[in-house]
Parts: structure tokens; sequence; C-alpha cells
């Protein structure tokens, strides 16, 4: 954690903030180690605090040794810890994520600021260092992704036209669980047929049905990180418009792989994929990005998607894991999504999923 | 959920709100019914908008036809939306709910607003009717309690000294996934011996042990409610300790079935079972609140607890459903809580949990 607590540091210099208080809990996990469900951290060029109740006080020793407790309780409630801090270290100005703090907890600390120190609104400042992930990170989010593949391989053999949805959804989140995972990175999606033309479709009681396209998107939760998967299948003999689609999806996919590298802007390769769906004559049912980062939340940067007049795209960077996931969408007939995680690597990318890609290979 | 609608209506009025902004979850899904993971409530005396996303516009349909659909795009921002409704409907001042609103989110609709609406910080204005269940809202959580209790039940029979507490909170999810439930309400928590001395304690590998108390806190959610039981185990024999403080906490509980009524303050139904566990000697082992409303969310209003300077306790009222959970928690030795819902009625509560208080019994 010593490094990334270096890191932001650094940012913070950049920035010319002379604190920042930290309370979004993926980048407050990621700077501290802490995993309770309340803290705030304050981080400054020379200090590291950690703000939490007594429920937690053991946890922090055990997971967060780089920063030093600052008990929350009644009688010490956080707005005047941190006045006291404030008043410790010599700050006029703290940095806090507006995207976290609401405006009720930002009325309470500025009350209890007395005017002593200003609090200043920022965004994307933790958020950008979770991009790159460390050996640790690596290590886990490949935990993460061996078990979504094994609990999809275990499983997919075991699915028969009559299975529904759900018992298939179910079935998948026994296997991931008995495998290992603390907990499932997202609501598993399956659906079949028509009901795969929604990207975000939740599993119902229909029968998966032979012969049409199967959507199963899932993953795991390991010890704070996600994986995610998807997987088109068909039970019995896909037709010819299935391999079709499937075919211009899986060669979407495969640009991406060969074309994803360090240096590349994020747009450029949703582009890669878009571009081949579009020549297709799919374009328009390919309605959502290419990918996003995954990591302590199930999506974080970097996105890759169409170049948006207001939002730059950054260029894509080695140590980065994003998901790969071009899809097709045909209202009343159903979808096909390939989606794998991939790191990117000085020389180019590793494609992380190993899940067979068909039921049928 | 017109119902619902009217008695916010009321609520506005009598604070002389002339529109009411929601965007808490829990508070989105008690007004309208809709149960998407994105939106935005307007409510006026006269109009009733729901701001969502395409992904969810089938659903707004069936599950908020109180409401009107204002669709959200790219192309159509919901701060830009807002403005368009705030035109239309005259609107110069709208109140926003402060502790769910981001500070990021309150500077966006500022400036779309354009100074044509001013934002008026509100909290606590939809919370305090969830309090009251309705018949609907009771023919749901009688049903997750029953899920609870069969779960329970279930697998209680099966524990042994040997079973640790992680695979104890594993065959309790099981049964209540395989029972119906949607989800768990929040992480089992199955404490054996001196681990049950945390009152949030999380399973480890250690197995239950024989003739220690075992803190078995469980629940299911179903259609969005929650159930929240506990119950203190023993396998094999209990010795005269574990019955001296068992009796205590069981007394607790007795004095505040019998006692609680509408009309009571609330933090003297709290007092109902401290004034019985302090004088039995163990006041300071009772270190949290006697219990908390359950519905939408696992933990809202009424609060049960003790006193304080700066919170007034309002008096229970009848449709109440609340957690009744006093306990003892010695560190080194356990903890013994007892924990049932109840309802409260003209009459006094009928306690709604059925499981068996002891695996004796």
């Amino acid at each position: 954690m010593h490094k990334r607590i270096t890191h932001l540091r650094a940012a913070l210099a950049e920035r010319e903030l002379p604190a920042l208080l930290v309370s979004a809990p993926a980048n407050r996990r990621y700077l501290s180690g802490f995993t309770g469900s309340y803290g705030w951290l304050l981080v400054t060029p020379s200090a590291a605090l950690l703000f939490t109740d007594s429920r937690y006080t053991l946890r922090v020793a055990r997971e967060a040794p780089a920063f030093t407790l600052r008990q929350v309780s009644h009688e010490h409630p956080f707005p005047k810890l941190l006045l006291a801090a404030v008043t410790e270290l010599g700050l006029t100005q703290i940095a806090f994520e507006s995207a976290h703090v609401t405006v009720a907890e930002h009325r309470g600390l500025v009350k209890a600021l007395k005017k002593k120190a200003t609090l200043a609104p920022v965004e994307n400042v933790v958020e950008p260092l979770r991009e790159i992930k460390d050996a640790d990170e690596l290590t886990t989010l490949r935990r993460a992704i061996a078990l979504t593949d094994a609990a999809f391989s275990a499983v997919v053999a075991r699915l028969t036209p009559t299975t529904t949805e759900r018992q298939a959804a179910w079935m998948l989140e026994l296997a991931m669980r008995v495998g290992g995972a603390d907990a499932l990175a997202f609501p598993s999606i399956v659906a079949a047929g028509p009901n795969g033309a929604q990207p975000h479709a939740s599993p119902s009681d229909e029968p998966l049905g032979s012969g049409r396209p199967i959507i199963i998107d899932m993953g795991v939760r390991l010890d704070g990180y996600h994986a995610d998967m998807t997987r088109t299948i068909v039970l019995g003999e896909p037709d010819a418009r299935f391999w079709a689609i499937y075919t211009v999806v899986a060669e979407a996919h495969r640009r991406v792989i060969a074309g994803l590298r360090p240096g590349l802007p994020a747009h450029e390769a949703d582009a890669l994929a878009r571009e081949h769906i579009a020549a297709a004559g799919y374009g328009e049912q390919f309605g959502h990005g290419l990918g996003h980062g995954v990591g302590l939340a199930i999506h974080e940067g970097p996105a890759l998607r169409r170049a948006s007049p207001n939002l730059g795209s950054a260029p894509l960077r080695a140590g980065m894991v994003t998901s790969v996931e071009p899809g097709i969408y045909i209202e009343g007939w159903g979808g096909v999504r390939i989606e794998d995680l991939v790191l990117l690597t000085e020389a180019g990318c590793e494609v992380l999923s190993q899940a067979p890609k068909l039921n049928h290979e």
C-alpha cells in the first residue's frame, strides 16, 4: 500500500492539493487495504489517517498498517476528529471526493471545520491510479477469472433445452460459490433467444430452448476484485443466421485482441470492433461500448467506447485490465456477445479469460 | 402506490414544499414501485414523474403506472429533463434528498436549472412514511420471515460441533436461496464462543464446538423486503453460565414483547430490556440498541435505542415492524442475542418470527 500512497501523493502534488479526504469505498480500500464498510482516509504529504469506528479497530491494525487510526465514536464524531486533524496538521484546504460525499455530509463537515480549512471538490484523483494493476492485484484478478472460467465450464455441460434461465443462473452461482467465490461480481445474465436482445436482461422462468443463442454473462468477486466474462452458446444445432452473426462478433473480438496495445486511444480500441460490425451491416445493433476496466469495481476506467465531443479518450497503458465485449442485439431474435478480460502488456495484450468460447468446442 | 403518493403530498404540504426530487433507492421504490437501479422521481401536488433510461422503459410501464416516464438519454441527460419539467410545471423551488444526492450531482443540477428554480436540501421526508407498513408490505414481510424461519429450522438440525462457522453460514444461505429468497438480507452471522462477543462478527473457519453459545443472525430478502432474526444455540450441553446469561436476555426480550404498544416512546421500549439487563449486572455488556425498523431497508426507522440529548424519541405507532434484539456480549466468552421481528398492533405487538428459540426446544 505504501507505493499506492506514494502515487497518490504525487498526484496531489501535481494538482497542488495539500490534502485529500477519501470516502469512496473502492478508493478507500485501494489506498489502505481496509475492508470495513465505514471509514474516511485523510492523506497529506506527511500523514495518512484512517477514521473509523470501534467495530473495525482490530481490522485497521491488520489490514491498514500504513494508516494511523482515529477512532470515531458517539463522543468523537468524524467531523470533530477531522477538525482536530486539520488543526494538528496545519491544513487550510482539504480536497474531497465530490462524486461520493453527499450534500448533507458536506454541510456537516463545513460546519465542523469552522472555516479553519476549506473543502475543495475534486473528482477522479484516485480512480486513474486504480486503472494500472500491480502484481498483487493481477494475482487476485487471475484467480477470480479462473474461478469464473471453471464455473462456466462445469455448468455449461449440464445445461439442457428445458433448463430455465433462472435455474441456469442458480447453477452458475452455486458453481462459483462452491468453487471459492466470495460473492458474485454482479447478478448473472442468462438470456435465451429474444431475451438476449436486451444487453442487461434478468434471468426468467423461460427454458433455454434449442437452436437459439443463449447469452451467459457472469463473474465472481474474490478478495474485493471482480471477474467479468460473457459467452453465447446454443443448445442443439445453431442455424445459419446464428453463425452469420456469431462470426461477425467473433471477428470483431479477434480484431480487438490483435490490435490492443499501449498508446492506442481507448476510442480507437472501440473502433476496431465497431467498424467491423458496422461494415457487416450491424452497426445499429451494437449499442454499448466495447469494454471497461475491471478491478475493485466491476466497472471502472478505462472506458473503451466511442469518442465523445465532451470526453477525451486517453491512450491505453500497460497494466490495465479491461473487458473486450462486442455484441450484436436483434429485437425478436436475440443477441450475441463475446467478452474476455484482457491485460494490456508492453507487447499488446494477454487474454486472461480462458473459458471455451462455445459449448460446441 | 397512489395512497403512498397521497401521503407524500400531504407531508410536502405540511412542510410547505412545492416539489420533492427523490433519489434514494428505497424511497424511489416505495413511492413508485419501480425496481430499476437508476432513476429520479419528481413529485408535486399535481405531477408524478419518473426519470430513467432506456434500459428500464418497459419496466416503468409495468411497475410504476402512477408515474409518467421521462426518458433520460445521452441527448437528454437528467439535468436538462429536470429543467424542462420545472419550466412546464412552473416550479421555482424543488426539495431534494440531501443525504443521498452527492455534491457533484447537486452542482450539476444547480447549473442546469439556470436559477429558474432553487434546490432546497431536506432529510427524512419519505422515510417516516415507510415506517408504517401497509397490507401489501406486511404480506411480503411475513413471507420473508417465514422463509427465514424455515431455513433456520432446517439447518440447525444438521449442525454438529465440527461444522465451521463458514460452513454453517453457507448451509443457511443455501437453505434460504433454495427456499425462494431473492438474496440474503445481509451476510449471515454465525459466531461461536468468543467470536460471538463482537455483535457483528464474520463467519470464520473455526468449528462451532460443543457447550458454548453460537449466535446465528440471518434473514432473507424477498421482493425488496428484508427479514432479520437471531437465535443463540448450543451444541451439546450448555453450562450454568450460559443459562444464567441466556435467561437474562430471554427475560429482557419477553419484557419488551409484553410492553410494546403504540404510543410508547422508542427509547422507553429500549429501556424495557436495558433496565432488566442492567439490574442483572450486564448493563455494560449490552452495547447496541434494542432494535430497528425493517422493510425496504434492513435498517430503517423507528430506532429503538437509548434516548439521546440530540435526538428526540418518537412514540411507536401501530403498523411499524421492528426488530427486538437484546443481547449480552462478554469478551473471551461469547454472546447471547435473541432477535424477533414484531408488528406493532393497536393492542400491543404481534411476534412475527416463529423459529424455535433454542435448538433444545
